[in-house]
């Protein structure tokens, strides 16, 4: 095992107060390749109980770190603040709760940004081929190695969803209970068509120089691009109608510079992503997204959701999402009521598409408090 | 007026046989600018009868030229060959009729990347803004320099149904009878997302050279990546997910190359788009359909639409279309209804989204059949 300080990433860093866990290798990766050792940045909330068996896993979806929620040493609210926290739907008076950053990303885990400890340089694209599966084992490494052995609840929406199903197919022993947000047993064409698309986008971007970016000179206009291309497929044509509708700015001079509403409001939230997202771990993580496929776990999604064992399963989805559409939630909850498993099916009206779970706080308070009462 | 010669464009060519007329200018264009003079190539079929009243005008999407159907001079099928010939729904047997290459475009038309003959250079950005009506005006300087008064049908669809329209705004007397397909009254947000983003991809491709590219050394690389995004707006997640699945191509050893069919068809697909495309026309065409609003004309979308005079419309809309969603063919068709015209509204079922006038034959075929043999 190697010290925290050998591992500390080449540009990225996790959120002040996040814990490092190292784990010693190797640590091999599902689709071949290994890791000498990896380190896992993830953050808790409230106290575990004495007989362990009140923990909450969540996992991230592409591009959060682990600040889901406020802490004492990090009180800026996270990506997840209306649901973490005294009184909140997971209320951390009852819960311990642990978010870890996945494997492959950049805020304090191991992933392409960060150093081999063989070499002393950043792994870049000679980073292992990365999967879902590996990130879903990562994160239940870093439960384990607080000497938990089950997970009363495993949450996670979009890639985190992914991550859950996948713990829940590789590790059936370890999850009491399991909800999906916005999630998929595999991505649809058109997923991996946008994704494959923003991929190219940044790979196109000079800047990339085939992954050999110095630190700090990234691909930062193809990552700008990229982001739009998220943020276009994360929401919903319903909600931009009635949000911008054809609003226009302030006509600027310059030829093709944004003219509407909704063009200032995609340049503003791409260009903060853009500054502190690496390049070549959010190829890594989308890859992973369009490879997923629990068909690959029996030779089909019913096998692979044979394997969950889960005592209750909460499965959510969006009606305006058009990345993670219902009909592939439907088809986890259908599985699962197949093979006779308590399963929880709830389509929301949210208007937010694939984002809704971070801002339909309205329409997620109330169904997330009643799951973890019950939990 | 010039001779053609001198307005020969830069890059782009007319489709062979092509006709070109040259207007003399100044030509002022709506939201400023003129032209001293412009070239419009058009193409034509069937014959025109001694009453001059039996003109069918076709106006195109973003990216076709005016090769809409095979002719004797350039027998290669056109991207609307099912619709025009003898005994197809527009029979050239009874109708004469003309499709334009819009003003703007690069297959013989005027546009940036044609000579500005008052310096011998092409256009580039110093070309007016552009708007549709300008090309709806164009379009019509042309049948009218073949001395031709009014127009039995003018249909469109996409950006050609957007001229459609506003040909019908603008020159009421014009138009007998009016068909617009997958078109709309304005653009909506997240079209404009799309085609911002497609925009923004193209000026980022460092060839684009703040569109001073040489001749043939344009931004390929970015119209390639442009085109993807826009097949992924034309076409529909139901469609591809029959058509692709999750079926794989060739594995390849090379880092991030496409794994999956959906990949290797948009692939294809753009590569032969961006090699005959000028980019700078495809700037200043997709701006042109952003701006797009009837409402222009007369303060409200109600407004422009009572300024249409046609004594019979077909609206027609596809429900798995997510550029020009059917509510949009509703609110022309239910506007014109209103205002107390003949009105037919017809949504199609079509998987194929947006491109369905282009490829669902089995669909359009019968229902232009009908609107042509009443027209």
């Amino acid at each position: 095992m190697l010290p925290a300080d050998e591992m500390t990433d080449a540009t990225p860093t996790a959120p002040p107060g996040a814990q490092r866990v190292v784990l010693a290798g190797p640590w091999r990766l599902r689709r071949g390749g290994e890791l000498p050792s990896l380190t896992l940045a993830y953050e808790t909330w409230g106290e575990l109980n004495a007989a362990r068996d009140n923990v909450v896993l969540i996992y991230t979806g592409l591009s959060p770190s682990s600040h889901a929620a406020a802490t004492a040493a990090h009180p800026e609210a996270g990506w997840w603040e209306y649901v973490i926290g005294p009184g909140k739907p997971i209320d951390t008076r009852r819960w311990f709760v642990v978010c870890v950053n996945s494997l492959g990303s950049c805020f304090g885990s191991t992933g392409p940004a960060s150093l081999d400890p063989r070499s002393g340089r950043p792994y870049r694209l000679r980073f292992p081929y990365l999967s879902v599966e590996d990130i879903a084992h990562a994160g239940w490494d870093v439960v384990r190695s607080l000497d938990i052995e089950r997970l009363r609840v495993v949450i996670g929406a979009s890639l985190g969803g992914m991550s859950a199903l996948a713990l829940a197919i590789e590790y059936p022993e370890a999850v009491d209970q399991l909800v999906t947000i916005s999630a998929a047993t595999h991505a649809t064409p058109s997923a991996i068509a946008l994704r494959s698309l923003q991929r190219e986008i940044i790979r196109s971007d000079p800047a990339w120089r085939d992954g050999d970016y110095a630190s700090g000179a990234g691909p930062v206009q193809g990552m700008r691009l990229a982001r739009k291309l998220g943020l276009i497929s994360y929401r919903s044509a319903e909600e931009w109608l009635i949000r911008f509708g054809r609003e226009r700015v302030e006509p600027s001079p310059a030829a093709f510079d944004p003219q509407f509403q909704v063009e200032a409001y995609l340049d503003a939230n791409a260009g903060k992503f853009a500054q502190h997202f690496d390049a070549n771990c959010y190829l890594y993580l989308s890859r992973a997204m369009d490879d997923f496929d629990i068909a690959e776990h029996g030779g089909s999604a019913g096998a692979g959701l044979s394997r969950i064992q889960a005592r209750r399963t909460l499965v959510v989805g969006v009606e305006t999402d058009s990345l993670f559409p219902l009909y592939q939630q439907r088809e986890i909850a259908e599985g699962l009521d197949e093979l006779g498993r308590e399963v929880e099916f709830v389509a929301l009206p949210s208007l937010q598409g694939h984002d809704a779970f971070l801002v339909d706080t309205a329409r997620y308070t109330p169904l997330l408090c009643d799951f973890f009462a019950r939990a």
